[in-house]
């Protein structure tokens, strides 16, 4: 099929959606086929997606993506144009193509239940499976996890500056794609937001969306006073008014009260807003309150959307500015002051003919770097007394916590921080998404996956949620898994240069 | 309908895409409601798209995005889920959901051709259309111009700090969703980039996808060496082999140049490549292609992968590292370093009942916010003696620039600053994409906007391309838009705390 046949073909599909399978590194099928070439196709693989660093130097980060990492993998399939494709580049065997052409997913995956905080280096998804589909997963499941992940924890951080204020993500315009406005918003709304500008994801998700004029409106009429009459006309019971295009102050709040005292009060209603969308937001809504206030409007809301993120939202409160809730852009759609969010995949055992479990590990420079062996589990410790979450405990797949004894854990990188946990309740945290392909787990209702948020949230002691130089969350290692990782680094060390033998 | 009922018509049809129609902030409905109540859905408006800040505080962005806005308002349509969903809202009156059932586009619109370097303040997009039509349009055209805008704009700085190096994308993993690596690899290959590995984006776009192998390729073989030998019998004439898993120097690269030795040199193949992606790249580099010359494998490029952007490269260059190539992820795909582009959609004229263009102004207290008013046109005048550009000029749509005569330009922030051009050309940027509704444009393949984005890059002065402090490059507005402009500023003025009347 020629360059151009194929490019047709996707052309026409793209128009319905890509195929998300061929969302993924070239790479993954260059091994892919190099797997198969070797005989290695088929050789159980375990890999962690884990994540190192939490963004904004925060103290944890909120899991999210799942449900659409879910629906990836199940409709895992390579289709006839994808074959041609890559025929068309020369370097894969025809049995490959053959092998992709019968391609599903038969492995099984855990994975942390999404709105969950999660801390670095812990796992929050492991797969095991072939090899050549462990690998395929790679991209798009960091892709996912990463973005989504990324977003809900940003959210987070402005919601918790709010302070039980509302928060509207209204990023869509300096998102970065459909995906980043689209997917944003859902993760924006785990993460604690109440609505979004974003309209496709209120009936795609459940994510109300919210709105109601920009300056253009204002602009469009012959002044803005009949522009605001014009809107209290069409929206009686949902009149919020953007008072800034003019003068907020002098033509703005005045037009507003004028408007709302000409089409609301004689109708009997008493809530209505308006919104600042530029100038100093601290002052403009303490005069702008006293004035609504006087005018007999204490039921307008005040809403204010210029360049907000956690930092400037925690300022004005404490300046005592008079704001009801919160329109957040593109600072929190891209997580502008740390847009990255960096999860990654990495090989933690393979099987053996037999078998058998062999842990494996990635050697770094850098002792943070190094990744935790083997097929894991991974608890979480509650106080029985407080209910708070203390400390995260990482171990090997067959041990098990008993949590009616005392345990003392250890702080893998500072071996005499220790710690003997008493009194507490263990609950594992990696729940089985997929066992041999199937799907097992039921998938949450994205209201449900806000809630577990805003409940585990408030299972972390508040030195763990400060902005700025959080207290450090305990993730510690069972003796075993430490044991085994000083084994394999030892191994290592007494023979520098020498390829790892197991 | 009930809501569950509309969320299932949701979920299938984004199976297959969603309706991009519906990715609008949901103002532009309220906004596209309230034009009808109020008699003016059919009133003709003008926006433009311009931006006021370059990323990383750069001379210049590169435009990026046309294509998938060609392909949105091709296909702009409201479904009956669209329909069912909007109705659910009950704020909307039977009058405009009718109205959407018919909904297209009949306007008119004028772009930059993608691949342009485009300035501050400049329009790069001009839309006129009946109000709910031009209004709707607010939020795709902005996140899609914005989007791609921003990645070619620093794939640019970095392929220009590689100077004359390929570099490769390789950031989909870390990529804002979907479209973020997808549509972001588009992006890049127009700034520069010579591929991806983002595997459908060659296919869909014809980015060519590029990749050999990850860290567990080589984890999942006995020895390095086994994992090095069995890649080039798989891929002998693109063996571009990982060579950090465990150490560079001491393990990496001999085993590298054995299995060369031992599978390429029999073949007769002297063209391969060894991968670095942690360590100091600057020391790894010259030490290793010390050891592949000696080794006799000259022919042996070498690439870096690690954390690299624009800064990183040209400190590399500068130090003498030994490289052949790049591949950039995070830093480029998301921009991180400035990740939002600051694209902004404003109305600047509207027609009367005779179609007389009534000019509109945006005030603001900063300066650099006014708006330019009315229905423009943008020039490049590119001098005839070196051909490298001098100015961007803005006027007024009937103006036309008669460049066989000298004309004096100005500065509208800095009037004393002025400039005579001579012996110049003028040239149109705006080139009309749709007209009544219909395209009337010829979308340049990819390999064209990405050889003008080259050819255009090479008539800017070193100046302006500088990463730091870069030369402000002019962009003046004609006499009539400046006196245009000042009237309707004066006319503010004089009256403060009045609505405005024009």
């Amino acid at each position: 099929m020629r360059a151009n046949k194929i490019k047709e073909a996707y052309a026409l599909k793209s128009a319905n959606g890509i195929n998300l399978t061929m969302l993924c590194d070239f790479y993954e099928l260059t091994m892919g086929n190099g797997y198969l070439d070797a005989g290695m196709a088929d050789r159980i693989c375990y890999f962690d997606l884990f994540f190192r660093d939490v963004p904004d130097s925060g103290g944890f980060a909120i899991a999210a993506g799942l449900e659409q990492i879910v629906d990836y993998i199940q409709k895992l399939h390579f289709g006839p144009e994808d074959i041609d494709y890559l025929r068309s580049r020369g370097i894969f065997s025809e049995a490959f193509l053959d092998y992709l052409k019968n391609f599903r997913f038969t492995g099984d995956v855990w994975a942390v239940p999404e709105g969950t905080p999660i801390f670095p280096r812990e796992p929050v998804i492991t797969v095991r499976a072939p090899a050549v589909q462990a690998q395929l997963l790679e991209t798009y499941l960091l892709l996912e996890f990463n973005h989504q992940s990324l977003v809900a924890t940003k959210a987070s951080r402005v919601c918790r500056a709010a302070e039980g204020r509302a928060v509207m993500e209204f990023g869509s315009r300096r998102a970065q794609g459909i995906a980043g406005a689209v997917v944003g918003a859902r993760a924006a709304y785990i993460g604690g937001c109440c609505g979004t500008a974003c309209t496709v994801s209120d009936p795609l998700y459940g994510v109300k969306a919210l709105g109601t004029m920009a300056h253009s409106w204002v602009q469009m009429f012959p002044s803005e006073y009949e522009a605001f009459v014009s809107y209290c006309r069409s929206y009686p019971t949902n009149a919020v008014l953007l008072v800034d295009t003019y003068d907020s102050l002098r033509s703005g709040v005045p037009n507003a009260i004028r408007a709302f005292n000409e089409v609301l009060r004689p109708l009997g209603i008493t809530s209505c807003g308006i919104r600042f969308d530029s100038g100093d937001m601290a002052y403009l809504t303490k005069q702008a309150r006293r004035m609504l206030d006087e005018a007999g409007w204490p039921g307008c809301r005040i809403t204010v959307s210029n360049s907000l993120d956690e930092w400037l939202i925690a300022d004005l409160l404490r300046q005592g500015a008079k704001i009801d809730s919160f329109g957040v852009g593109e600072r929190l759609i891209t997580s502008k002051s740390s847009p990255v969010f960096g999860g990654v995949y990495k090989l933690c055992a393979v099987e053996d003919e037999e078998g058998a479990v062999i842990p494996k590990i990635k050697i770094s420079e850098n002792v943070g770097k190094i990744t935790n062996p083997g097929f894991k589990k991974l608890y979480r410790f509650y106080s029985r007394e407080s209910g708070m979450a203390e400390a995260d405990y990482i171990c090997l797949r067959h041990e098990r916590v008993d949590d009616t004894r005392p345990l003392e854990i250890c702080d893998p990188e500072a071996r005499w921080k220790r710690k003997l946990m008493e009194n507490f309740t263990a609950r594992e945290l990696l729940e089985p998404i997929f066992l041999g392909g199937e799907l097992v787990y039921r998938l949450p209702t994205l209201e449900e996956i806000r809630a577990r948020c805003a409940a585990e949230l408030a299972a972390l002691w508040p030195e763990v949620k400060r902005f700025e130089n959080p207290h450090g969350y305990y993730v510690d290692l069972s003796e075993e898994l430490m044991s085994l990782k000083d084994a394999m680094l030892a191994a290592r060390g007494r023979a520098p240069g020498k390829e790892e033998k197991r």
